[in-house]
């Protein structure tokens, strides 16, 4: 039988995994640790690099929590207030790289259950270049793709669309990169079991690291000039706006008294805003704005 | 009679002259103008400051909207769907200074109006010192209590008390600033006239440039190191926060189709993230730490 222990030990087996892996594409950066306890009942270890190589600013979260659901949290769950427990767990990651060649990277992957036996998986991957490359977004997708593939025909272009509409800055009209793929409810039907769900969590969770591996050794010596730069912090001011206005994970967080250094770990190093700045005609700045929206088929 | 059209003409000679005297205190930056229309009614004018002597970014916007009222707005005012017209104008500023010893400042007034006759003014000015300087807090404090006490003596504790709780960044328990006052849904009643309520709100307005004036002359000559430039980034990161997780008039701004670059506006030129950044125990940081709570009396 799959326990909420099994679950939350594999999540956390694959955050050490994966920080050993980004330690080592970066070849200087080291993680430091941070354990931290929740109030209401469990805690969480968060794995911060700083200053690598590569790797500017980057944040793998572990956490197991559980306790008193929160009133939101049974709100959006349309069950009635009063005494039920959850308990959730998962890994969450965004990487901050120095170069503006290489793209920033976010993955997600998590598992809910309540007291009443309501249980399900969530998660996801997106891809925020700076600049977009399209062989790069293509090979992204079809890496996605084929973990997606080995699960059900259905996945890939159901959660690819789903990544289209929630990576979105709608104050922006533009989506938050190129996407990737986005799931949530994934529960128990005649198609799945709970573990077939698992299975498919746990393939795109070991996906991560070799993939984002790629992007550093491939990128990381591309050349840029300070213009280069300062687009990456406009960039970069972008996604500060999509986590603190618009990702529903961050706002619950923030709203239920998670804790905040762990939550804001996503923040970049630095970013900047520049009043009504318009990118040049046929620029690579002005190509790139052109691949951030929906419905590209990358593969 | 008190039209809307008079009040947003008096705003819209507000903005002109808070800018010519933001310009003669700063001795160098320009103000650039853009005017912009709003598709479902109205427009605004947007003056943007970059790079002067002492403000490295700001912005004074002036708009008066109107037409079919969004159902956001008839939800939070708790009237039926259905065909109602809303007008709406005001003058709204943020000040990011270069120097980290003179303090962003906010300041807002507006009037709003619908379709059904209800009416009401709002506003408040708000200081956020990168560094608390008690003196500044105090006479900032004492300039805004002499003004709301030429016309009520509830006006200063009620919108003070007020300014402390909306200007709160709940997830850091932080304060924004040292406070100031902040209004809304001022009406006529026994007390006061529609009249009185706009000379108070256009005595916050005029109070606004010969206030932060005295601070920029004050403060832009103290002497900084880089430790203090690092500080105020990270201040700047926690105001980002504050505008894009809790100010309603942001979020109401960018849900309902506002424009963008004049309602993020606010945003700093550059902010900073440190994870976990902790101030050393007995620094002017720690110090400024301890006066960003609520309650604080300064007069």
């Amino acid at each position: 039988m799959l326990t909420k222990e099994n679950i939350s030990n594999w999540f956390k087996g694959l955050q050490n995994e994966i920080c050993s892996q980004l330690e080592e594409a970066d070849g200087s950066g080291k993680f430091i640790s941070d354990h931290w306890e929740r109030p209401g009942g469990g805690g969480g270890v968060s794995n911060v690099i700083t200053d690598g190589q590569i790797i500017e600013k980057g944040g793998v979260n572990f956490s197991a929590v559980w306790g008193q659901a929160p009133a939101p949290t049974l709100k959006m769950l349309g069950i009635a207030e009063g005494e039920h427990q959850f308990f959730a767990t998962g890994v969450s990651i965004v990487i901050h790289p120095l170069n503006p060649m290489v793209p920033i990277i976010h993955m997600n992957v998590r598992y809910f259950e309540m007291s009443n036996g309501i249980w399900w998986f969530g998660g996801g991957i997106d891809l925020t270049p700076h600049y977009v490359i399209e062989d790069d977004a293509i090979s992204f997708h079809q890496n996605l793709k084929s973990v997606c593939d080995q699960h059900h025909a259905t996945y890939y272009p159901e959660f690819k669309k789903w990544a289209d509409d929630y990576f979105f800055i709608k104050h922006r009209d533009e989506t938050r990169g190129v996407g990737g793929i986005f799931f949530d409810n994934l529960k128990a039907d005649h198609n799945f079991t709970k573990e077939s769900r698992f299975e498919f969590v746990k393939n795109v969770g070991s996906a991560f690291a070799p993939l984002y591996s790629e992007f550093m050794k491939k990128n990381h010596s591309m050349s840029f000039s300070e213009n280069e730069k300062n687009w990456q912090y406009l960039r970069r001011g972008r996604y500060v706006e999509f986590n603190l206005v618009w990702d529903r994970g961050t706002k619950f967080g923030l709203e239920t008294d998670g804790r905040t250094e762990s939550i804001l770990m996503s923040l970049p190093p630095q970013a900047n805003w520049v009043y009504n700045f318009k990118t040049k005609p046929g620029s690579t700045e002005a190509k790139t704005l052109s691949f951030l929206k929906k419905g590209i088929d990358w593969v």
